[in-house]
């Protein structure tokens, strides 16, 4: 192949996405909103499913196994749309995906969420609604702090947020006072910006801004990944320069069709087909666009 | 009651809002987002759902039947969420809520969207999708004329959206497809503005920014409706003073358990309980807070 057919080809291979389950859906939905020329390809890890208990070491095995299949696939770039991953893993993956012979960037929620947040506060105060174990780590302070500005977070953490979410459509009373009480230490500290800091929390986007009130904005991850992931593209090249709109395709390593009825609310987009996958054991497969061995 | 103490009651009466069904509700989402602290009032003409096919005279009928029912229970101010009615009867209900002894502000959808298309296009093309009536009867293209600025608006009836819509979810490639035709002539003409001129249209929003580019900019009738309505409470003093959540309740003229079913996922938040009310009959009911009489 020629330098320029492989730059050519490289641009139109597809961005790599996953989450322990499918509330990274709703950051691939961003990414399908503001990037619609780009391939999309989506690993739920859902027979591990949920990555909140789990160890830090776990987690770096994980994505690591998890980068290899999406890598093998052929990823241009990967998005860990998954907070407790990002979390413990993006200085694991970065290592292992930028030392490969077509090193491969890799973009996490916590970073983008938390800068956008820095953008946008006037009074200085962030809140964060996010899972124990995202609260517990500080993985947003430390994202805060690293933007060199003096500002106060105010972390709220939201054992019961993430699970009714995911059981229940329509959202009853119940929700709504669950949300509302962890939405008391937040109108108590009067910040005016909140972080989203779980892929699921996005669905009560609503009620959240009904109940802290229109003037605080409430960033989700999934917008501000989309910009990240549009500029890393791009600077690398990258960017797709298809014609029309590009295609989304899943694997989950659980059960499909459980992973197909509950994405679609999600995803908010017909989701077609799902393809049961091993991550493994899938490893030793074929790679399709690049040498499929990673370091 | 003394001066002082009725201008704060008629501050914290309801906001009504009525459309021929379920569609409003999606406008009434965006009220509920932006008006936190009001109380709304919702009526859903189900009996005599779908209005896109009814003359004007029937319309205007209806329209007035329902504002003196909502004006009995208290409402300060009128929304009309749905785009056939704004378009036949607005005219009719300000000349009748204008002229009460307590007069009744009236908003529609159609001028807040279109003036806000005006605002936000830069290259002087604005598209717009909507039902055939909407689209026959021109309300928008006055809209935009009214504004004097020399635009130039690109209409596509779409008799298919609003019911396919409504009677699907989850989503499959045959409603992708009729979203994708009715978006053709809208990218040929390259407009960089697209009004959404049903209220049902909101939900294939997602769908839309990928088919149209994520450089054109989605009007929705419920952003640029909260706007107005906050601005029409504020001068008249209307707003609400309380320092927590409004309610929301519903009222609808057909059957209610196929209101609650539909609704919530147009209203995208918990329904409640829907009481049934007959519209031809229910004038007669003693007023609430206002005087009950609608000339």
């Amino acid at each position: 192949m020629s330098a320029s057919a492989r730059e050519r080809s490289d641009r139109e291979r597809p961005i790599g996405v996953f989450d322990s389950g499918v509330g990274g859906l709703t950051v691939l939905h961003e990414l399908l909103v503001h990037l619609p020329r780009e391939d999309f390809l989506y690993l739920g890890d859902t027979a591990r499913f949920p990555y909140g208990e789990r160890s830090g070491a776990e987690l770096r095995q994980f994505s690591v196994a998890i980068a290899r299949v999406l890598a093998e696939r052929g990823a241009k770039l990967l998005v860990v749309a998954c907070n407790s991953a990002t979390a413990a893993a993006l200085p694991t993956l970065r290592s292992h995906l930028h030392e490969r012979e077509d090193p491969i960037e890799v973009v996490g929620v916590v970073g983008p969420e938390a800068r956008t947040a820095v953008q946008q506060t006037r009074n200085g105060r962030i809140g964060l609604l996010a899972t124990p174990a995202t609260v517990e780590c500080d993985a947003y302070g430390d994202a805060v702090r690293a933007t060199g500005e003096w500002l106060e977070l105010v972390s709220v953490a939201c054992p019961d947020l993430a699970p009714i979410i995911q059981a229940g459509f329509p959202f009853d009373e119940g929700v709504v006072e669950t949300v509302r009480g962890y939405c008391g230490p937040l109108l108590s500290a009067a910040v005016d910006t909140v972080i989203l800091g779980c892929t699921h929390y996005g669905l009560v986007a609503p009620m959240l801004q009904r109940m802290l009130g229109s003037d605080v904005t409430l960033i989700t991850s999934g917008r501000a990944v989309a910009r990240v992931v549009e500029r890393a593209l791009a600077a690398r090249n990258l960017s797709s320069r298809r014609g029309h709109e590009g295609r989304y395709r899943f694997l989950c390593t659980g059960d499909v069709e459980a992973f197909a009825a509950v994405g679609t609310r999600f995803l908010q987009m017909p989701l077609g087909e799902v393809e049961r996958v091993d991550v493994a054991t899938a490893a030793s497969g074929a790679g399709v666009l690049t040498d499929g061995a990673l370091r």
